[in-house]
């Protein structure tokens, strides 16, 4: 009789709840691995709310810290036992978009390009909010984690850190840069961390919850904008002697974060977008410049592979990157079913919560 | 009494004439060139029909071919009798901008940023269409004409080779990759021709009028799309595995073709903008994968600086890069009223025309 | 009973001979392609001198083209049958160097780092000098054919075409660039024609032999180098004004070739390596600047992987790129013994050799 | 009659004096700016002890704080009486190397390439350790101070700090990389910092002196190793897993630090070269993987222009960079004789000094 675990699964609009199901098989490029803790994400709350469509029946999450409990014949170098991470984007290092180094966007080994990229865990595949799941392409995946690193230290190298940090990585951030990160949610406060991180000079970030603007000094910015306080906009030309930022990051996905971005960057500036758009953008005209400006507007998914968590994890152990402070609330899988609307409505000063299976 | 020369004036809605103006002088950093040959562009055009705003008054035109008549005192190297091109972008070499590569964008000494960005002949200061112009930070912008090079071969580099070519570098081009170009108007030729020039496999040219795809094949396309005929967007996922192209080049300037580049990219592709936008356009939710599909979109304008010209007409002597057979038509300075509407209105099959002072 | 097949294998020095030995097995990430057409690299005639060291009893060969004989169980979308080549360079697409993009440095499922690389084939395991070989990390790098195209068309892509055009790639070859060749063997020939490919306007080939310079200006070259007739570090300053070339590629692995590239390069300069070095080499002071030149000494081994080779063979089929040409003299496989000394010694005006299994 | 100033004068060997000099003049592309602070460089003591050739007469020195006394009249956007500071490199911002973004070895409006690259004060032209200099290329060189940093803060911005960050950039350093910089001196330090600013994870510095291990410590290194005390090279591997560091920084410019960095790097790792070579190097075979292990090796001089200026003030400014507390001696212009044995010899625990002119 085949082995059953408790898993989060998705069943309609605001129905995400544990059930009883199938324990996941390994195939020989596999690992399964027991997961320890997990978080919710912003998508999740997407799918919870029926605004991202996946399968009725689907397991759902994708931010894993765990221990390896099977592998698969093919995959060497694991033992059963390892605490891992395992990213939200797991790249099969094999396809033309991994091999032209866009993981993200991953076709796998079946070639099925553009339409999922490389985020199959809950999403197109099951995903990590159960006692157990399969890791895809194990081998380019399976991240061992440093001795002395909790399970809240790592936990969001998986997804928001990778996203976040990536933003000042795909703009090139350089040394004494101005960067205006708006939007000071999860992704946005890790992009801002990326920039700092980068070497920029100024970091401003943007909101208007004072407690993710406290957050925001902490993990790196240098000024922070309350955008129902003053104008981001003409502030950050204020700071940035007329001219506007060099780069600016747009962590949420409505037309007002991603128009301001192209208002608040100089002439030759980077846009770099991460937020996920509900609906069509426009690009302004004089925030394009007429599309004479030199003007670039850079998206990015989440980079995954191993290489990416053992670098992010590196940044943690050494005391660069506090991502740990990011829990505000904890809860045990049973009682996920709770997690979902308090976090999805950011209600109770939630920033981050985490969730374990003991 | 002070020298007189002719020089076309932009007067008001289609009134663009020869009159007879005084003779720029020379300041210490700049140079006096007497114009041989030089061209109509397209923004031009947009000055004629008064769509873009210059002053009254203004003497038009930025595609200069000449020989130097006078050498400010600051200014070392050249000496009068030197047959030159410059650029239509005149960078400083010591702004903001200049030092971050971003010659495009220059501020010039006088730190004007975002307004005009280095584009001062024929805009913010007079320009090329005449008998005599003044160059602007002239070390850093005249460049010597290699033996044996006509006027009409070299002319080209000055605006429409430089900004054409700038698409497929700004983009990246790479050995082995697609590359598809909408609309294959001067400028968007020279995309076509840089796109091979950096080692595209396939390049790819849309537009519906024949003789410009026809001039498409020569300058460098291996297929053509006439869009009246074909879906252009299908044809290149056709042409791609399904998959899109790697790079997609907007030549154009409206919605319809910008949306196409968004559409034709495969996930994690390159959209590299040329077109002046008239209006503000609207980014397409799926043609950007809702925000999380890698897609860059990069504007450029045109590289401007004496190295940059230096570098396009060693490729014209090298045999690379015909552009003298994109002149199609031919008109006296005096005969310049003519040559606008013919040149504005596409009469006659018209590609470019040249326009000779003797 | 085991399958046979013939192979060529090393016994000694200038022993290597056709034997039958036991067909490879097929592991869940391999393939088992049989080869159809193959050659002789400069690298295994080091093997046959005895100066790069293999184990007694390993089959040589690296450069495979062929049909697939079987799949792994955890490959997917090959059948057998597909026409296919495969790089001389096997990523796993897994590692610590993959996922940097360091695929030719590839440790492989078992984190062997530095000992290898990702040069498997004919090196560390056997190789494709037989009817039949193994493909490690399959998905990873069977690259299909293109219909239309022959053997010898695409045999070359495997190793000296990507190497060679890697030296153009990594020394970021520009539009307007000169690029100087230092040694016109197949490798340098490649480089030739990448560095053309790339966008160069100037490329100059050096060697001593009238065959490869003439290949040299077929493959690309604008100039050529005899530097038995002239000092070619003096005819390449006087080639561009005095100041060096941009690029200079070094293709032979000896101290004179060396040092030649650095005395070629202009100030803030880059030299690209190929050349497998004997000895260690020394940077000469003035090459160098003192180390206060701004030069860069960039060292290149084969990219691999099956985009790469997807990419190189659409250049070889929309007709951007001649390698069948240098194929020179043909042999069965049976025959491998009297080809070895033949290439090797440099005999008979041969430059590459094709190996057919039939 | 002219007007005279004090400054210092190579005489010869050891032999670096103060004289009574006529005061610079000023031309149309110029500015005078009367020094308040400046320091000595190792640069300066291989000058002293006529190990680099100037000429006899030069005034030296190239890091100068100071005020503006005079501006050209081709200058705009300058006062007298701005405070401002000047790279010891002076890109004129027009010539072919400005103009590809190698400002270090800029030519100059006279095109001298090669000879003496972007570094003319107190090398080609008279330096700042004196009342008063001549800033050549004055618009593209003239950095203003922000508001409320003292001179010794920023002194350092034009020589050291801006080299041994630019050590980290060359080598493009990435979040979550390993470095290690060979030799602790004033650009170690610098190094060092840049590594940290750049995002590296772990950052290691080596020497024997332990004031400078110490500051290591303090300018960003996680590790310190003292190379008397144990092997370098096999520590580093220690401390990466076996795989070498990503990036080798060598600040010393001798054949031991050259080779440790080529043994200490990973396959595909940069070692990043900043020494001034006395000698010849030789690249050893092994660390250089015969060629084929995709190691660069890239120098660089110190970027200078007044955006460089600005960038790294900015850091200052925003308390990411403390240079001034690599001061440790201070002495007035008068007594600068006094200063060049203590500096040049390390006497008395020095880092390095201040030079003041009041």
């Amino acid at each position: 009789m085949a082995e059953t675990m408790r898993a989060a699964v998705f069943r309609g609009k605001e129905d995400i709840h544990i059930e009883e199901v199938a324990k996941p098989e390994c195939g020989p490029t596999d690992a399964i691995v027991r997961v320890t803790t997990t978080t919710i994400c912003g998508t999740d709350s997407h799918i919870w709310r029926e605004e991202y469509p996946v399968s009725n029946g689907r397991i759902v999450g994708h931010e894993p810290v765990g221990v390896i409990d099977q592998v698969g014949e093919a995959v060497r170098g694991y033992e059963v036992g390892d605490r891992v991470v395992v990213g939200a984007i797991t790249p099969c290092g094999a396809c033309y978009f991994c091999q032209h180094g866009d993981f993200s966007q991953c076709a796998g080994y079946d070639d099925e390009w553009g339409l999922i990229g490389g985020w199959r865990l809950g999403n197109s595949a099951d995903g990590v909010q159960a006692d157990y799941f399969r890791v895809p392409y194990a081998q380019a995946n399976l991240a061992k984690i440093p001795d002395g690193l909790s399970d809240e230290e790592v936990m969001f190298v998986t997804d928001i850190a990778s996203t976040g940090i990536s933003a000042a990585e795909t703009a090139n951030v350089r040394i004494g840069d101005s960067v205006v990160v708006y939007a000071q949610g999860p992704i946005g406060l890790s992009a801002t961390a990326g920039a700092r991180l980068m070497g920029a000079s100024l970091v401003i970030g943007v909101d208007s919850n004072p407690v993710r603007l406290e957050m925001a000094k902490r993990m790196g910015a240098d000024v922070v904008i309350d955008y129902t306080q003053e104008d981001p906009v003409a502030k950050v030309k204020e700071l940035t002697d007329g001219r506007g930022a060099d780069v600016a990051i747009e962590a949420l996905g409505i037309q007002e974060t991603f128009e301001n971005c192209l208002k608040s960057v100089r002439p030759a500036g980077v846009v770099s977008s991460l937020g996920v758009y509900g609906d069509k953008v426009t690009v302004p005209l004089e925030g394009f410049v007429y599309g004479i400006g030199d003007i670039d507007i850079r998206s990015t998914l989440c980079p995954g592979g191993k290489e990416r968590m053992r670098a992010l994890m590196s940044m943690v152990q050494a005391g660069r990157l506090d991502l740990g402070q990011l829990v505000t609330h904890r809860f045990d899988l049973d009682d996920i079913e709770e997690a979902y609307p308090l976090f999805s409505n950011q209600e109770d000063g939630v920033l981050k919560v985490a969730i374990t299976t003991d």
